[in-house]
């Protein structure tokens, strides 16, 4: 599977300000990047330093007025699929150091307020099977819904109000399976499939000694998806962040297969 | 400065449960960790996994009944202390890549509602004299008060509530450094002079390319602490973090001056 | 059904303040207060004023170094029951003017997030059988658990805890009733069969053109409660409210069948 | 001063629902409503019920497709004036049984945490003088900033965020008040010099005896409002409460002087 991208930003900026760009497709065993291209106006200052994991990069720019950026790339998926309910739980103490912070409650996802309630409704499965059914639970409980949700929203409130979009999907299915003692971090990726075309945001468990993403949309393929970055929440993932007011003019995000030859 | 630590915890398990432990002196250069001793009766599971940015260890470990810990650890304190007045802040686009996630609003440290606040308050000045003038509006503006706050206790909280605990003191700090673009992060730490003697918890600023601890509470000195772990914020650095229901028998921490001969 | 009540309240005052108290069982149509004394040192201020809805009355006094009251009273309760089963809704547009106050959310109530939730989940019957339907799930969901919850403790917070005291339960009523447009208030009672025995809260529903008590604790009988007043939530019917810092030393509640000779 | 009031109101409605209007002008005697207009396309269930604490009134209707309403007033402002420096505190035994409710904290005003941040900041003058003081607090450190706060934005927020409309710096202002134990409300009302022109939220403040309207924005007089109805916070002031999906098309609100002959 190779995935055509090209996303094209267009923001006002209400002053000269700092901004951080996470928006290139990871170079990562999973996935391999063939070509891309990442055009702006002359800014000064850009420089570019390894995401969250070591996966992916963000890119600093000084930037003021107006912020236009278009980026391309071709990214050929690779990565090993397994059906997530044939994945084994990895014990505690056997959890490699780098995943343990992907149990801990984070802003979005206050997994540490949830053991009850997983405890009671996920309570025979374990690993892959547990997994499968909380992606399920998300899926049939919740609501599609833009607009439902802001950049407050956190899963407990997700749980409550019971709609959102893709990142109140994916922190929901974080906050089960931190709960349940599987390490979750959520990743940003291009994905085929989604509706309306946008940045899209899915969980990834680790689960069998490897990391697995799962979209509790169902808009999503695991084999569709090229990462961006990955993170503990939202917060770690954001594609821009500007550090003043930014205004949205366009934002265009275009993720299509690319027919082999 | 070389400090002499023990400890000694025992708590009550309701049913055998796996436990992370992070009480061990961080073995980095800017501290040597001399001897150690750590004990605990023979519990299945006991594995070591490396802590947050590689600073300290996390202990894995399968206990039931009761849980009792003594470590003790002789450590000798060899960090450059400069004035913080006098550091630079590091623009953001030669900020190291992982600094970059302690720009982020985390669970207990929302800085993303603080910049109104932070940018009428603390206007003037930049960088160290900056970090200066936010020590001391949360020094002068809170009450230490044991009891004032619990687990669920955020930055937002306390600045509303005005007292907390030495946890409190330092996420309202990082939250103000992370507002105005200073990296921040939370240690934890075994420092000289707690009252009453306790793990104890403060700020870490990055300022002129390095870390630098800030004690908000004023009880401890930067020459004085030996660090455990470091994290976004206390959801991080837990010394014990229990997989079910743990009640608290006992808990001791002693930190001495160790007189040199 | 005639009550015997006994209550011993003793707290210790940092300095002098002013207290509000609201622990006198209310004098209404559905229960008639025999006989009842109210003992307490002798205090400047003491004025008494109706409470909520003219249901009951508070206690203002001001005192100093120790508050200690003692409150008995002898209560016959003659409220009509109906099964709440049988009960209608009330549409919206024939609801008596001070009922609508107990459609709105409210702070411990916030049953504006739980539509979706509650359309989901009672989508069937409609008035009672709805009610019936509501206080079952609420008892099945949760687990009594003392200490689960604090004075900032809300319905959202039970829904996602799934734990909680009497309190709790009568606020997650509450919210789900108010959800589905059926006006819900909180009533805090003298009633037989709370263990350990204890201030008592439960819901009250209106329905069929009246308010009915609502336990969703399954403690106490609507037929052995004794209103002591009514209000949105919890922040309505403290039974203490201290304006300064008071310490409990004890609170003793006793409730009584009193034999018929 | 004689207010000439205009509204029209136009939603779009999902399917048929309920809907609660609270727009007419109080007949209250602090202002005299000398004639009024209230057209609406005939609905089922038009029915008036009296609001909270008897002031104004709400309309239940039962509506579908389009809710179209137009309402105009003229009233006569006649509620005398003191300034609110002059008035005295009213000590807590003396106060009316009806203002102690607006003591307690509510949904949007969560004065219970305020009150170390009360005591430091305002800690000289008493009553009236308190109350001003604080109306220059709230005044001098939000900005007013449409699209800052939604329906979730609590007193605590916007304390931390130092920004909002209209019902932010009433709600901040109540809480402070009650925080220091002087009865707030919330009051919707008409005003002069609203800009842009629309419904408006002020508090009001119960001292030497009698409610008084405080505009923390400055946008408008006391003497120039004319009020719909009071409640706690904004919860219970909503002009227009749906109980179904209702998408605004229009909403025009303008208030003019009526030049006397």
């Amino acid at each position: 599977m190779t995935l055509s991208i090209a996303i094209h930003l267009d923001y006002e900026l209400a002053r000269p300000m700092d901004i951080l760009l996470h928006v290139h497709a990871a170079q990562i065993p999973e996935q391999r990047v063939e070509d891309q291209s990442f055009t702006l106006p002359p800014y000064e200052h850009v420089a570019s330093v390894a995401a969250q994991d070591g996966i992916g990069e963000r890119i600093w720019m000084r930037a003021q007025d107006q912020l236009i950026v278009d980026y391309t790339a071709t990214v050929a998926i690779n990565r090993i699929l397994t059906p997530l309910g044939q994945l084994d739980r990895v014990p505690f103490h056997l959890l490699p150091g780098e995943t343990v912070q992907y149990l801990m409650p984070s802003r979005y996802c206050p997994s540490d307020r949830f053991h009850d309630f997983v405890d009671a409704t996920f309570a025979e499965p374990e690993g892959g099977a547990m997994a499968v059914a909380m992606r399920e639970w998300v899926h049939d409980h919740l609501r599609y819904a833009p607009g439902a949700s802001n950049g407050d929203t956190t899963a407990a409130d997700t749980f409550i109000m019971r709609k959102g979009v893709c990142r109140d999907y994916a922190h929901l299915l974080i906050t089960f399976a931190r709960a349940a003692g599987i390490p979750a971090r959520i990743a940003s990726v291009y994905a085929l499939g989604v509706e309306p075309p946008d940045f899209h945001a899915v969980a990834e468990l680790f689960l069998g000694g490897e990391w697995h993403l799962v979209d509790a949309t169902g808009m999503a393929r695991e084999a569709d998806m090229a990462k961006i970055g990955v993170g503990r929440d939202a917060a770690d993932v954001a594609f821009l962040t500007a550090f003043g007011e930014a205004k949205l003019n366009t934002q265009q995000v275009s993720v299509v297969r690319l027919e082999e030859a």
